[in-house]
């Protein structure tokens, strides 16, 4: 993966890495991205879905989407992902760390005009979400693409950064009668639930009851 | 809460809310916070642990952090938070949907320079990630706090957005035989993973036995 200044590690460069099969393993297991661009010398930082295909991201919203448009002149984009493991207990208040998993892509954004292209980044989209469901459903009719903005977003450069494992404290510390430790999180499906319009007869699809995020 | 053009609820702003309480509740039921900060036009977006006390939120890092300097120059910042709840499966593809909390911040942020001020800080990070673990810890030595910068961040605006409740389906649509509903999602606790050098005769605390993210 190509590094400038704007994606060079710098703060603990050990936990990092550029390396396209780690960065896209970390974009695979998560769904939900934070959309950064400027506007004026402002910053804004939107929660959104995103799907991934080779190096390139695809983004969607509303056609009328303030994001969208903005994105759409080919300013600077910076999506990041990160995914939570679990709390850092250390023996220091100084210590205490987050496991997790992240990554940062610099890139510019343009919209998808070719309606099949538009159709093939939703369904990336979709499938990315959760696996299995594009083909169950009702596909997008002409109106409801015309309202919906698809964005391509070439990964450009991009790092990762990664902690795993127990808290490191200082060796003196380990001594102290305080409990250290990890707690692991995980964001975790509860049982499905059918829209109250639901015909009775409609069973829920495997890819529903199986569903684990990041599993692709 | 003050709104101007950049808090201002465009998209959907039936989901969305200028409530203090609203606000505060969200950014109380998260940890993870998105920040994102302009540096010649280019959008960095940094994902970071935070607290809040009353409209201000704190961060923190190594003071060598390239992040928390460009901050302390007094730029723009916008730090958002999202809580995933679930995932919504309607019966077009263009209906899907995710249910969620998130609040948008803006503010500006400065460096925290007077100690007593700045351990008071970190002490509500700490309490906002783990309520009940600063006053079992080394807490942070003269050495350690020159090492961390701490920032507050007023809040100046802000914004929230909330999905939740089932699909919404184009009426034509509910008569398909299409499976659809909400797959909850939480972010949950797995079994703390005590430190391998922990003294055997160590209980794990009742604050990690009973940890739920967000239960402040």
């Amino acid at each position: 993966m190509k590094v400038t200044e704007r994606s060079e590690l710098r703060r603990l460069p050990k936990r990092g890495s550029h390396d396209s099969a780690v960065i896209h393993e970390i974009l695979d297991a998560g769904f939900l991205a934070h959309v950064g661009f400027c506007a004026e010398g402002q910053s804004f930082v939107v929660p959104t879905l995103y799907g991934r295909m080779d190096d390139r991201l695809y983004l969607h919203g509303s056609a009328a989407s303030r994001m969208l448009k903005h994105l759409d002149r080919g300013v600077p984009v910076c999506v990041t992902v990160t995914l939570v493991d679990g709390l850092v207990l250390a023996r220091s208040a100084f210590h205490h760390s987050m496991n997790y998993r992240s990554v940062m892509v610099f890139g510019t954004a343009r919209m998808i005009a070719d309606e099949c292209s538009k159709i093939e980044a939703l369904r990336t989209i979709s499938e990315h979400l959760i696996r299995g469901r594009w083909n169950d459903v009702r596909g997008p009719s002409e109106n409801e693409l015309k309202a919906t903005a698809v964005l391509e977003l070439e990964i450009e450069e991009a790092s990762a950064k990664v902690r795993t494992g127990p808290p490191l404290d200082d060796e003196e510390d380990y001594a102290l009668p305080i409990w250290a430790g990890v707690l692991p999180l995980e964001l975790t499906p509860k049982p499905a639930v059918a829209d109250a319009r639901l015909a009775s007869d409609l069973q829920t699809p495997e890819y529903v009851l199986r569903y684990q995020p990041g599993r692709k």
